[in-house]
């Protein structure tokens, strides 16, 4: 079971427990310095054997999953419900990436913060008694992201420093009832935030404002301090994004600069990698979390931390419409045991 | 709290009651047989006051659920969480339709199966413990959902029989732990089922085997026949869709013809609209439900339903790229008490 907590926070009394966790990314990513966690790394040309990127994408999901079904030693009749989703229209990447599981399926859209979206929607299942064993799976993929958002590749395009890389790769995990070294105590449900920003090449600027929103309904609703956190990582601010987050945080009297980490940041190189102002979509958080942040959580390296993935939502046709970018946020708490 | 039943399905020992509802449609819509039931009805032009088609349609969820709230006579701060979703590319009419609530917020895609799988995770949370009142709402409209899967309206295309008619609408319902005259007692989560069938114009023949196969599910787990339901109410087969089902489940040796109904079915007529097999979309079966479905409900002419919202998972890139048109269906069994 569980029970609310303040206005937006959700506390788990019985437990949720991370049975285990799959991550599958793209060359350019396993060349990052995250490389050496991914469980698995594509070639160069980005189609993982498809004969189109968004196959690709649908294939990243496809193999994440069962790489984490199969570190939690699970077979796919034992998953009772998986929670998938990604960036393209109509989340087609998550429909004919699990579809062939045949499990119990419902499809999620939180844009980059899907990740977040899943996990608590998959922990709410679990201390429900809806299911002993749920999986939540998301992906990106550069090249299907920029056809969907902005221009087709061959058309060469620009990016202005504050454009993020979208990352090509999925994370998947298992939430159970069965113990396990790291458990989901917690989550806090994210408004959708709008500073009336339009720009979709500084989508970091955008999520900011709803990352400040949820951190801080997280600390109000849970009574805790940035301190009660080992880390406090968001999903794909990026650099001018993590800016902005700490200036709005601050103006609340709240400093998170010593415990904070970006999935986008750390993803890629930015020296080396040209990938400008850091990682996004949704692969992006949850790549990360299945192969760097649950790992460490597991090992008690991190004994409490607030997991943020961040999401600005916008459309090819918001954006051509002269909508502005609203962001949302939504947070999981992830503790040792 | 709920139960796992079967392989498939939830039932809800705490009770989870539905408080209110809300429906806004097109003058289409509004001229057609269930015309006298909606709370709201659109002018010909169907931009109810916007500049957009799509502010249009994200007009219609801040319609629908703002009527839901009032008649659950709830305030906006009581809303705990809203679930909602819609057909555009990233549910931009979703994200722009219920901003302006600043509500903790999850984003669904299920296609045209989107208001099944809000009310089933809405369910969820409120027999969970996770809130007194929860708001779900989709919508579809006609004009934003031909230009976002076939062709912009000024091409004039022509429509094949077997086409359905998107429904411009919405539908919204406010669940909570409040005793009312309804309830929602258990839940089937679909499976994505794949013909192979490719043809965007016969989406009921899509979406007709993962229907037969979520009532298969349903009728299995909670070992129900038939014939313990007054009404089994599809989303959005139309006739096509309908004629199929029939067959697919008669196969299995289960009988519903004379307890079907089908919301794309009942929402124009067919004779004077022409609307060729059906009304469909998110917006179909939930300004239905919303409208027409519940207060039958409430008011105990039907004692039992399965509500089964059907979707087609398909966007214009995977038809462009030759992929087949999987389906997916979400059921609810609400009863009077």
């Amino acid at each position: 079971m569980g029970h609310t907590v303040g206005e937006q926070s959700i506390q788990f009394d019985s437990s949720v427990y991370l049975l285990g966790a799959g991550s599958v990314v793209g060359k350019k990513e396993g060349d990052g310095p995250l490389g050496k966690y991914f469980d698995k790394i594509g070639q160069e040309d980005g189609l993982f054997g498809c004969s189109s990127w968004e196959e690709a994408e649908s294939t990243l999901q496809k193999e994440a999953l069962s790489i984490a079904m199969e570190k939690a030693g699970i077979s796919r009749e034992e998953l009772r419900l998986i929670y998938a989703g990604d960036l393209l229209a109509q989340t087609i990447a998550s429909s004919f990436g699990i579809m062939g599981f045949h499990r119990p399926v419902y499809g999620l859209y939180g844009a980059c913060s899907t990740m977040g979206e899943a996990l608590s929607l998959a922990s709410m299942a679990v201390a429900g008694g809806y299911g002993e064993c749920v999986g939540v799976v998301t992906s990106s993929h550069f090249c299907s992201a920029e056809k969907e958002f902005r221009y087709p590749l061959g058309y060469g395009s620009q990016r202005p420093l504050s454009a993020t890389w979208t990352v090509t790769g999925s994370g998947a995990c298992i939430l159970g009832t069965r113990k396990s070294h790291a458990r989901i105590t917690g989550i806090t449900t994210g408004k959708i935030v709008d500073y009336g920003l339009k720009d979709s090449f500084n989508m970091g600027a955008c999520m900011a404002p709803a990352a400040a929103s949820t951190i801080e309904a997280n600390l109000r609703d849970f009574s805790r301090k940035p301190e009660d956190y080992d880390r406090i990582i968001t999903g794909d601010l990026g650099e001018i994004g993590q800016k902005i987050l700490f200036d709005l945080l601050e103006e609340k009297g709240i400093r998170i600069e010593e415990r904070h980490m970006d999935c986008g940041i750390e993803i890629f190189d930015k020296e080396t990698q040209d990938t400008h102002a850091g990682g996004s979509g949704c692969g992006c958080s949850a790549a990360t979390f299945a192969s760097y942040i649950l790992p460490k959580v597991e090992k008690g390296e991190w004994r409490r931390i607030l997991f943020i993935p961040t999401g600005a939502l916008l459309s090819k046709v918001s954006y051509n419409e002269g909508k502005s970018v609203p962001g949302i946020a939504q947070a999981v708490v992830v503790e040792h045991c």
